[in-house]
């Protein structure tokens, strides 16, 4: 089923759903992929989707109710039984079950670790009191482990009992018996294997593993780097204690981009999606970096009050500075972007400071080179010749000059303080447009007035 | 090992080379990961490589040559004996080969489809006729095909037998006699079911497949929204060509963020990692848009220029000019890069523009009054009071009149652009902070001066 199929469906079932054809609905939806049935649901009243829920099949209900929404999850909770409740708390991951106790507010969780089991209770518990954004928080306990001592027979065996629970079991992790990491063997090597080669023999015994306190981005780019479809989550005394897998790992890059870029368009980052998210959300987000831009703007402005004699003098110069200004701005975002997202893809590291400085300023001179050509022509043609504008060879001088020196310094910061604020410990997706732009604009201008008061004599 | 673990290693591994220690440098490289051993080449002189390459056991080193980049890859072929080539060729999957033939200049991509078996050479060709960046292009031919009449064990056997050479076994794929996609089982719940249970009971018939020519990230939304391990591609016909597995869809999803990252920055987006990309290269990425936007910024300038005798009439409008500026483009771009971002996370459809606006005034109306308070607040206190500045309650009532209207305009301007742009098959992402900060700048200075020419009586 493709996307575009989606609009056609929902107005299919939404007159289902009007003239109560239950059965008929349970057929159209049965087939559909967990996802899209949350999609769907999604958009149907409320009051509905109890009723709904209802009809679909045991385990691809918990299916979808893992795929959908807190607000969603919450209704369906408050309207469960405890029996219900309880039917759906068994069907899920351990690693799903914190994800929607994580949304819930602290009654709904009560009643949730009220009617689990008391080992998966243990085990949510184990995963909630890890930090928020590491390793222990977003990985699961359930994977298949297997001692060094079977053979491959009977680690199949092993497999086939336990492996309906496993969140995958493409992947083994062999453990010794203080449940010490000692490797791992895919299934694959398994099915390749004779039945009776000893999993000792098979095994890979160097590997990769990350520790329970580890950034999730960390742990996500380790997944994304070597290929991996899940990877070992270890305690500091190198014991097992649960896997990261990748389609987890694919949420957690996707949620760090959408960070990154809400950070570097100088917002406060929310992990909801835009139309999810309230007025009050949003403009909580949006207001703080606004605020403090603005105040460190109002500093250009004291500068160019500071200059108010000589843009009197020579009032030709005002119209020149929203350019010189973007055009700064411009390439101080261009630089802070590229190293802002080379830093995240780890290309770059602080070690790289003078190449990635050096390579900035051939690229400013390159560009800036032309953009003062290309300005000087208009000048001289269009505003000159065309608009009958007060420009002199010297005025054009001052505002070309400005152009090259702007965009140098532009480039220079803008590539530079993202490192240095990732070395002093901050994160470097702030040093973005925004930031980059306040001050280049500052610089701009006084460059700007430099040239001016010097070539034009001004005071 | 760790991340942090790499700086030593490669003193190790330098070390070794200039004492010419091979065995212990073998021994070294051997347990790493296929990504790291890339990763400590790279940082190696190119002359060594072909060296260092030959110490590795065949398997590992064909999937080290796989990490590489297109030079480092480049370097080693050159260098191969043909018989060397046609080994490492044996051991690549064809849509690792592909990516390797992409990349390299036209001789070599000659040598190499010498070098590899008939069969290889045509899955080669036929993924290459693909368009760039769709899912053909990227899909991989070797994957494990059933019958339906089969029972479980035997596709147990033939999953033993054929298996080596295929990327992914954990899906299998059921086709009929036409190659035509019927089903698909997961190696788990072939593992799960009786040995002689039928294909056809256990399979699952309700699949999602993507066509040869989606577009890739398409492909790779799809793979991440269902948490697949791989997909099914097919033809027009419904016929099954191959599949894209989650480590290329990851791969995707990481390029597709940067592009539209460096399109949001007003760059052209480039597939070279930053420090790989010579000036010449970056300039040319850089420049276009950075010519435009000087350009556009322009008319900004018109604007002032035309309001000249209103600045000379009251000089201190001209300190607030960047200020509001600044604001406006800000405000702007936070509208803009969340709506781009919902676009892309298919979070936001045009269906959606209104209640997008809606959301977006409300937010403005919100911002705009607590930026224009504060405002007041500083002009009154700071700017008057402390900096003796001639600034009126007029003056400061046409400052923060313009800053409301600005910052709804603002965020107006940006939450529809790139919605309008999507509707109409532009690129959303190119609608971002620049682009709009050039529209937002000239809309402010013509708020700005019209509250002036009104309130204060100018002309």
């Amino acid at each position: 089923m493709a996307d575009f199929e989606n609009e056609a469906l929902q107005t299919q079932v939404e007159e289902l759903v009007a003239r109560r054809r239950w059965a008929e609905l349970r057929e159209v939806l049965s087939p559909l992929e967990p996802a899209d049935i949350a999609m769907l649901f999604d958009e149907l009243p409320p009051d509905r989707l109890p009723l709904l829920y209802r009809l679909l099949p045991k385990e691809l209900a918990a299916e979808v109710f893992v795929e959908m929404d807190g607000d969603q999850q919450e209704v369906l909770i408050k309207s469960f039984s405890d029996t219900e409740l309880k039917e759906v708390l068994e069907e899920l991951y351990v690693d799903d079950a914190v994800d929607v106790i994580e949304e819930m507010p602290a009654t709904v969780v009560k009643r949730i670790l009220r009617n689990v089991d008391p080992e998966t209770r243990k085990s949510i518990n184990e995963i909630l009191q890890y930090p928020e954004d590491s390793a222990g928080s977003i990985m699961t306990t359930e994977f298949v482990d297997l001692k060094e001592d079977l053979t491959v027979a009977d680690a199949i065996k092993r497999i086939r009992r336990t492996g309906t629970d496993k969140e995958t079991i493409h992947i083994c992790y062999v453990i010794d018996d203080k449940r010490h990491l000692i490797g791992l063997v895919s299934l694959r090597t398994l099915l390749l294997s004779e039945e009776d080669d000893v999993i000792a023999d098979i095994m890979e015994r160097h590997l990769i593993s990350v520790h329970t306190l580890d950034d999730q981005e960390a742990v996500a780019r380790t997944l994304s780097k070597y290929d991996f479809l899940a990877v070992p989550v270890v305690d500091r005394e190198n014991r097992l204690v649960g896997i990261v897998t990748v389609d987890d790992a694919m949420d957690v890059l996707q949620e760090e981009v959408t960070e990154d870029i809400e950070k570097m368009a100088a917002m406060l980052p929310s992990d909801k999606p835009y139309l999810k998210a309230g007025t009050w959300e949003t403009f909580k987000a949006r207001i703080p970096w606004l605020l403090l831009l603005m105040i460190s703007s109002t500093f250009t402005g004291q500068i160019i009050a500071s200059f108010e004699n000589a843009l009197a003098a020579a009032a030709v110069l005002t119209a020149y500075i929203p350019m010189l200004m973007d055009t700064g701005g411009n390439c101080g975002s261009q630089a802070s972007v590229s190293v802002i997202r080379g830093i995240s893809l780890n290309e770059i590291e602080f070690s790289d400071l003078l190449r990635v400085i050096w390579k900035e300023v051939r690229v400013a001179v390159a560009c800036g080179g032309v953009l003062a050509a290309a300005n000087f022509i208009k000048l001289m043609l269009v505003d000159r010749m065309i608009f009958h504008s007060p420009i002199s060879i010297t005025v054009a001088a001052v505002i070309c000059g400005t152009m090259v020196c702007t965009v140098l310094c532009a480039k220079v910061v803008g590539c530079s303080l993202p490192m240095l604020a990732k070395k002093i410990g901050f994160d470097p997706a702030v040093m973005a447009s925004p930031f980059i732009t306040t001050i280049v604009d500052a610089i701009s201008l006084l460059i700007y007035f430099r040239f001016a008061t010097v070539l034009l004599h001004l005071h």
